[in-house]
């Protein structure tokens, strides 16, 4: 798992930061972490039933899905950013950035794939008009502007897009499972 | 592996921290530590058991382990802040609490592979009454309170806990040669 | 992923860096970064497509590969190493020392795994005269004194070498494609 | 990868560690990385040897694997303890601890998979008198005491012992060969 979280340390003020109080301070941080740990499960589960449908895996494959790796592996970054300064507009809109960044990676690695496998292979079929994939970015987009308004309105459409992904992509798996039984 | 032990550093006081003294400090890291690292195993354990008697991994079921993960991945806080306060009350209660959390993930997962299987399959068969997996969850529950009447109440149901699963779950192991040699 | 960036920490100077500005410090971090994730996702790659074509691991196949991660094991630490010291010159020559160990041991690799398959091997055709892995080494060498006339031109020799591998072994490639063609 | 390098930090003294004369304090850290590493390769090769032998794994070999999988996890703290206090003589004398009970561990690993085997298996007949695997826990258990002797002569051994066993273990790999061949 790539996310961190960091014990309390003790400091000269508290020399034992054992109470639930001294938790407090990691509230933000809690927050990012368990945020960003549903986005990575996200990318974890669909990458999981996108990779599934993919036969061969060619070099253009393989770039688009180290390019998506690469947006991901700044999560724990942003996440400890945001976390760390308790949420402000700065840290909110780079945390947005990597996202939009993340999907448009995502993006280009499904037509990558779509793309080797002729269009109308079990991918392109299984992902149809792709609204989610849609949404998605155009929230992550407005997410960057609206931080410098109120990072609330950013962390609320975080928190949608989360919850709209957290059902799982059922198209693919359904029609992975109309193969089998084929 | 996720658990990590740090190095004692050099401090003005002690400018070479060479001795065996200087990882007596240490001790209550390194018993949360084997504490946490036998827990670990525990779970890749039986997880391995459970996934082997897996056939087909629906989306409710990546859900599912993904949320064991989520409360897995809080063992390296837990026993970090336990083992660095010297195992003092709240940050026990705590690491009873993600410790609680996960038992209950561990069993929300293996519903998800039951219901998905149907209640005369494999594991649901292998598992029968699954009263360690029902003793479990109550020895963390009475764990939280007990930390703060004493610490050491709490540690002794953790320990107990452990050898109590320190015996593989031979039932599905034996279930699955069975299938083998059908 | 080994590569690791850590957050900007506060100080008594800055004690909430959530600003852009407080990033721009972290500019050269940033760049070594990023060079040193493609670096790795070459080897990545390559060592996917070079591994997909071996047959038997032999022992020395697997020293070969060992030493290999052994170097690729040092990015981190050179990365690091060069990007908070503002990629001066001794950290950019040790940075261009260990890629150039690197691409050793990766030839090395290659040899081992041509050696254990026979001079007429599908490894051996594919690589054909492998201008490439030739190039890349005299490039790493040549940055190591260079970095002390100038860090930039090492740099420019990183990238340069970057760009070139950043195509996908397609020969390779193809020739796989040709054996499951056969 | 479990071990790890840090690079050097600024300090008051050295703002801006960038020469190769700050990396020199870091000698003995990356002497007992390269010792750590080896060790953990060989540890790895062999396993893999072993587990490819391994045709039905028990609840018992998957705890003496987590036992032994405890013992290397404990390498990179043994490794940064002694590479950081200049390879002083407690911190040898752990790490040989260390080593000695990773032997062991693989020893207990080795005879429960041949136990689950029976003992005229493949493994039983590869592995034969074992000579390697009975000379290195006698040189890791003598390096314990010779270390407040002398932390030289620990070292020595720790050397002699990794060159023992980088031959591979030719004896495994030459019966699977031959099993492949029947």
């Amino acid at each position: 798992m790539v996310l961190e979280l960091k014990v309390p340390q003790p400091t000269e003020l508290v020399p034992h930061p054992d109470r639930l109080a001294d938790l407090k301070g990691l509230l933000p941080v809690f927050l990012s972490y368990g945020l960003s740990f549903i986005y990575v499960g996200i990318y974890w589960n669909n990458h999981h039933h996108m990779l599934q449908s993919t036969r061969h895996v060619t070099g253009g494959i393989l770039w688009a899905n180290l390019h998506l790796l690469f947006w991901l592996s700044l999560f724990p970054f942003t996440t400890g950013w945001m976390g760390e300064n308790h949420l402000t507009p700065t840290p909110t809109a780079v945390y947005g950035f990597v996202l939009l960044m993340a999907a448009i990676a995502y993006y280009i690695l499904q037509c990558a794939i779509i793309a080797s496998q002729g269009r109308d292979s079990l991918l392109a079929a299984a992902i149809g008009r792709d609204w989610k994939g849609k949404v998605s970015p155009i929230c992550y987009f407005a997410a960057i502007p609206f931080a410098f308004v109120s990072p609330h309105i950013s962390h609320a459409l975080f928190i949608f897009v989360a919850i709209l992904w957290l059902v799982p992509d059922r198209r693919i798996e359904r029609a992975l499972i109309g193969r089998k039984k084929e």
